[in-house]
């Protein structure tokens, strides 16, 4: 299989985590005989340092001529604090997600047995946690016309969906469930707002086309509390936007590390897949982040290219990395192995 | 001290949890030498089954000539699942917090050793857990503009937010913070919401009169991870309504049991002191229900009243009740009390 991979390596610890899977990805190509290639571009806080944009032109040509996109992290304090910023390395991801129609961000949670003393749960509360977050990503408050009332006084965020917007996504969320438990859960906020009501209309209009699956709805700030309290409870979790970027952190808690955790986001035509990580500066070029998020990312990659044996290889290697406690610092302080070294064994495994 | 409490029993539980501190209220009001006067009024799905209205408007004019509010539950679960319904119960409460310009919701967050066995986390995060949020309660997408298109095919929900709302919020959280260990944490998305920038902005200007407590900015994702993993890092967080929502019904659940935290609502005029749990209809006229979210909200009434050394001798009675396993199903499925057994309990220590 010959393919073409843009690579955009980002901030903080984007680029050493992302080569770990790009040494991965080599030995899985050798392997197999296929080839892959790879396009680097920018975005990020890198981008705006090199070219002034957060994302370049090229970046977005690249990218759609590519077919996947496997990326690192994005994001730099110097913008953070800076309310009154034109140019955030943000803007960079949120128009290549927009850009790119990449309307269904795919979380998986689960929890690793080896991990469990690493996560703040309790392990009666984390047995059986096996779920899997569709948050929608084109939509909603982050893309809203967003405005500072002329005397700067106030501001507005708008917050809209359509209906095929909903839908798209869910059609996405209630098939995956039917390969899965088959129970779809919808986390709104519909006893509060008209775009939750219409989440609500629109899901509780396409279950009839997928009778097999049982759904139900919970509220968003019930549903912050569920995922703490009873995890396993869940199978496929639908959700708008913002709500999505707030449980699916909350729900990378279960896991022990963040570091851990891929993600894929999908939509009409090229994928990316990135670690749920962030750019974590204050570890960037010194070799101890975890490169696991981005391997696992990698493998899900594979997935996508419908190569599932070579992504099953793949997260063996990872799970024999973890249970022999070939882990990065974040995992454990004492004994602990470099990002690079555990590229390595990884690479070494497949 | 002569007081008129208005009553707002509410839907689900909210009645009998609310009976056990009137019940209490009355214990200490004769103890004590106080006069406590109770005006019962309608909100919620029991006043849309009463009057047609979830706010009549006798509940305001009575809420508005008192001096209090005790208010139990909203909410009933035949409403939820009808994304078109055009009264709901919640619009009472909305429209109540709005009208009495109840700008910031109090929750403190702590945790109580002898419950620690409940608790989803393990104990080692648990240790040291002290912190309080301030939600804003008045402003945001709960009260911006509703719209569905006229084709039906999209919604749309406004979040405003102006610099005056933001600062009259923010000067009570750094006050509380003064008074405790001056440390704010601001909970927003700046790096994606033209709001969030201005709570930044307003936050980091307001930082100046409050030289002694350090601030922090933690962006909503983060925090809902940082809830569980290190809650002890919070001792003041301020932030809008809809994140307040989620992270504090997050935050609930490191205690153990949501039906023990109590939360105030304060603004310019007359304060509502309400349970956080819900109107939880599978437990009503039971007398299974857990009063403490309740009694302990009764608590900080009579501390808003300037009545501490009454409300500390509640808490005591609380913490009695707790260590010496006088509880409710929801703490111990097998040894338990009913709601009005520890009512009376509470009453009786008092
Ligand atoms: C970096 C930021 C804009 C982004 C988001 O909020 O979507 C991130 O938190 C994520 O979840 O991918
Ligand atoms: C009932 C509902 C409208 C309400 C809210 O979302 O504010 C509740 O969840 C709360 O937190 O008081």
């Amino acid at each position: 299989m010959k393919k073409q991979i843009a690579v955009i390596l980002g901030d903080g610890i984007g680029p050493e985590v992302t080569q770990q899977s790009i040494k991965i990805l080599d030995a899985i190509a050798k392997q197999y005989n296929h080839e892959f290639t790879y396009e680097y571009c920018l975005m990020g806080a890198d981008a705006i340092d090199k070219t002034g944009s957060p994302l370049p032109d090229e970046t977005l040509t690249t990218c759609l001529a590519s077919d996947a996109i496997l990326f690192g992290a994005i994001g730099h304090p110097k913008y953070d604090n800076d309310p009154t910023a034109k140019v955030r390395p943000e803007q960079g991801l949120l128009k290549l997600r927009k850009s790119l129609q990449l309307f269904a961000n795919i979380r998986p949670v689960n929890t690793y047995t080896s991990l469990q003393h690493l996560s703040p749960l309790k392990a009666k509360n984390l047995e059986g946690v096996d779920f899997i977050i569709y948050r929608e990503l084109t939509g909603g408050i982050y893309f809203g016309k967003k405005e500072t009332s002329a005397d700067g006084q106030s501001a507005t965020d708008d917050c809209t969906y359509s209906i095929p917007e909903i839908e798209r996504i869910a059609h996405l969320a209630f098939q995956h469930a039917q390969k899965r438990r088959k129970k779809l859960t919808l986390v709104d906020k519909a006893n509060v707002l008209e775009t939750s009501r219409l989440w609500r209309k629109v899901v509780q209009d396409l279950s009839s086309q997928y009778a097999d699956v049982a759904v139900d709805y919970m509220f968003v700030d019930n549903a912050a509390m569920q995922i703490i309290v009873n995890p396993k409870q869940f199978d496929v979790v639908l959700t708008e936007n913002m709500f999505g970027d707030i449980i699916s952190d909350e729900a990378s808690v279960i896991s022990g590390s963040l570091g851990l955790l891929p993600s894929a986001s999908v939509g009409s035509s090229v994928a990316l897949f990135e670690p749920i990580h962030g750019s974590y500066p204050q570890a960037a070029g010194k070799d101890i982040a975890n490169p696991i998020g981005s391997i696992l990312s990698a493998a899900m990659l594979l997935d996508h290219f419908g190569l599932t044996v070579e992504a099953d290889l793949v997260r063996s290697g990872v799970e024999w990395t973890l249970q022999h406690g070939f882990v990065s610092k974040d995992i454990d302080p004492i004994n602990c192995y470099s990002t690079s070294a555990i590229g390595d064994l990884i690479r070494d495994f497949t």
